[in-house]
């Protein structure tokens, strides 16, 4: 079991990427990303409640964490599209089990009417 | 995929179940409790670097999300032990998936050595 511990829960890989995928906004943001969004402004508009400033913060963040591109396209005006890293797109399988987990079992607080 | 983004991470409850996953010590808190640890002292050795108190913080919000039973025991001493409840058994699921990605894709950050 300490092995198992070790290269589990344990490790700085899961701690990050628990982190990662719980911190505020980026689910919304990596879910956007995985359904073909991928304009800076295409995302703002989809996600009702984010700012651009935090938009603009996260998808740095997941740039550093190796997630997300960021592609400047020089055109007139300067096109810039995020699209995902391998690494970002290989994290639809730990979401789509997070999302049957949600629906199959909603929060006891904060009930949606 | 209006519809879909409602029903996802848009919803208050993946929002919940994404912050859930992802605050500080719950992913290990939790996996103890999958490997059957369940005694609070059980829990509080078996995680370096957790300190009792935040266990019993932590605790305590997984007990409010339904995820975690805390059973008397009127013993001599008193014994008190955590369980999943089945929501939180449902959670392994995750965890395995979220456990597979962050092995396969180390963080480029804070590397072990």
């Amino acid at each position: 079991m300490k092995e198992c511990f070790e290269r589990g829960p344990f490790s700085p890989e899961f701690h990050a990427a628990a982190e990662l995928i719980g911190k505020r906004w980026n689910g919304a943001i990596l879910w956007a990303l995985f359904h073909g969004l991928n304009r800076f402004g295409e995302l703002n508009s989809a996600i009702p409640g984010l700012s651009a400033r935090v938009l603009s913060e996260r998808l740095k963040e997941l740039e550093d964490a190796g997630v997300v591109e960021r592609e400047v396209t020089p055109d007139t005006p300067v096109r810039i599209t995020y699209r995902l890293t391998p690494k970002g797109d290989a994290l639809r399988a730990v979401f789509k089990q997070l999302n049957v987990w949600s629906m199959a079992w909603p929060s006891t607080h904060d009930p949606v009417a």
